[in-house]
C-alpha cells in the first residue's frame, strides 16, 4: 500500500468567468476528496482558470503566487490536505506572461512552478486533421527550467501540453529520478486523433514512467476546441484509464511498484549505448 | 515523381535450411520485381536466413562480405538493379559473433554494414504477455556504429530489432540527415502486442521520419516465434500500410514530399530548446 497513490483527473468545462471557473473546480476536488477518503493529490487541465487563447492571455494574467486562484489552490490543498497541480494559469511577471503550472502541498505550500518550455506554434494545413493554426510564442515568454515536484515517496516531472512532443525533457525527469510525469494539456481536436495517446505512450514506454494528462473538457462552441480524453498511461506503456470527451472527473490509483517491475523486466537503461551515443554526435 | 520510392517488404518464412531460405528470398524478390518494374529497394527480415535463437547463432555464422548469403544478395542486387536492405544473418569476424545487416547497391556492391549496437536481453515475466527470456549477449558482440546509407537521394537509417527501442539512435540519424529509418526486425510474440507499433510510431513522430520494419512470418511451431506486422509508418505517425502474421509481400510506395510537410507543420526541430536540456543535463 505504501507505494500507491490514489489520484483525481478532472476534465472540466471552462467558461469565460474566472471566479466561476476555480470555484467549480474547488468544489469538485472538495467532492471527490469526500468521496474518495484516499484521494492524495488532484490534477486540473491547462487554463483551467479561464478561456484558451492568445486574445485572452493578457485579460485573464495572474500574479503567482499573489493572484485570486493561487490562492484558491494554496487554500484548497490545506483544506484537504492534498497535494493539487494546478493544471495552468496564464503568469504575469512584469511585463512577461507565462504559461504556468503550480503545484501545492498538503499544507497549502507551493511546491512547484513549472513555466511551459515549449511553446505551442503551430500552422497545420486544413486537410491534415482540420488543421490548426497557434502561436503562443507571440504573447507568452517560454520558461527554461524542469520541473521536479515531490508527491509523497515519489518524484514527479511537470510539463504542459506541447512539452509533451519532446522527448528531451522526459528523459531529463527519468534521468532526475521521476516516476511520474503529468503533463496538464489543451491538446487541440487536429493534433488529438494523431498524437494525444501516441505521444503519452512513448514517454511512458521510453522512460519507463507513468505519464498523465489532464484536459479541458470539450467545448466545441469555444474558440478553441479541447481534445479531451485525460489520460493514465502506465509505464508498460498500456493506457489504464481514459476519460472521453464531456466534462468527466477520474479517481485513479496508481501502483508504483509498477514501476520497478518493468525497469526490471525490460532492462534498457542499462542497454543505453552512451558510448555510441555521445561517439556519433561528437560528429555531427 | 523524383521524390518517390517503391520498396517491397519481404515478410517470409524461415526454415532451418540456410540455403533455402536465400533461394526463397532471392526468387521472390525477382517475382517482386518483375510484377512492379517500378521497385527500387527490397528488404529482407531480421535472420533471414537462419532459425533465430541463442543456440543457432554460431552454427549459422557467416562472414561479411565473403559468405554465402552476403554473395547471394550481392548479385541479386546487381542482378536487378536494385536496393537490397539484407535483413541480418550472423556475422563471424575473428572469434567474434554479430547480429548485421547488409545494404547493397544497384550495382552489386555493398554500401552499409550494421551490427546491431543494442543485443536483445530480456526476461519478462509469464504474466506479462506470456513472457520472454532471451539474452544475445551471452552469444554476440554488439556493433559500435551508426549505420547511414544513401537509397537514391534520400539517407536512410539502419538499426536492427531492439535498436528501436532507444531514442538516443533515430534522433542521431535525423540529426545526419535522414528521411527513413529500416529496422529488420524479429520481435517477439510478447513484446508485439505491446509495444510494436508503438515505438515505430513513437520514432517517426519524434523524428519526423518514415520508420519500416521487416519481419520473418509468424511460424508457431518454432522455437522462437516472430510477431509479424511489418509495417511503413509515416512521418505523421500513420500506418501507411501492415502487414498480417503469415507469410506475405508488401510492395508500398514512399512519397518523401511527406517528410517536409511534417516538418513544416509540426516544426519541433526549430522548437527544441537545447539551451535547456543541456543545463539540466549539467546538474544530473
Amino acid at each position: 500500500m505504501a507505494n500507491r497513490l490514489t489520484l483525481a483527473l478532472l476534465q472540466l468545462p471552462v467558461g469565460p468567468e474566472v471566479a466561476e471557473n476555480v470555484r467549480r473546480a474547488v468544489d469538485v476536488v472538495r467532492q471527490l476528496k469526500a468521496a474518495n477518503p484516499q484521494l492524495e493529490l488532484a490534477v486540473l487541465p491547462e487554463s483551467f482558470n479561464a478561456p484558451y487563447g492568445q486574445e485572452h492571455f493578457p485579460k485573464f494574467a495572474e500574479p503567482v503566487p499573489d493572484g485570486p486562484t493561487c490562492r484558491a489552490l494554496s487554500q484548497l490543498a490545506g483544506e484537504l490536505a492534498i497535494y493539487v497541480i494546478g493544471g495552468s494559469i496564464v503568469e504575469r511577471e512584469g511585463d512577461k506572461l507565462y504559461n504556468t503550472c503550480t503545484v501545492w502541498a498538503p499544507n497549502g505550500g507551493l511546491v512547484g512552478r513549472h513555466r511551459k518550455i515549449h511553446l505551442f506554434t503551430m500552422d497545420i494545413e486544413p486537410e491534415n486533421g482540420g488543421g490548426v493554426q497557434f502561436d503562443e510564442a507571440a504573447v507568452l515568454t517560454p520558461g527554461s527550467e524542469p520541473t521536479v515536484v515531490r508527491i509523497g515517496k515519489q518524484k514527479v516531472g511537470i510539463g504542459i501540453c506541447h512539452d509533451k512532443r519532446f522527448e528531451e525533457l522526459a528523459r531529463i525527469y527519468r534521468n532526475m529520478g521521476c516516476s511520474m510525469l503529468v503533463y496538464p494539456s489543451a491538446f487541440c481536436i487536429c493534433q488529438g486523433p494523431m498524437h494525444w495517446e501516441l505521444l503519452q505512450r512513448a514517454r511512458a514506454t521510453d522512460n519507463q514512467v507513468f505519464v498523465v494528462t489532464c484536459s479541458p473538457a470539450r467545448n466545441n462552441m469555444s474558440g478553441y476546441v479541447a481534445y479531451g480524453h485525460s489520460m493514465v498511461v502506465n509505464p508498460w506503456a498500456q493506457v489504464q484509464r481514459e476519460a472521453g470527451e464531456g466534462c468527466e472527473f477520474i479517481v485513479e490509483e496508481i501502483d508504483f511498484d509498477m514501476v520497478e517491475q518493468v525497469r526490471r523486466q525490460i532492462p534498457i537503461f542499462e542497454q543505453r549505448r552512451t558510448d555510441v551515443y555521445a561517439s556519433a554526435r561528437s560528429e555531427l
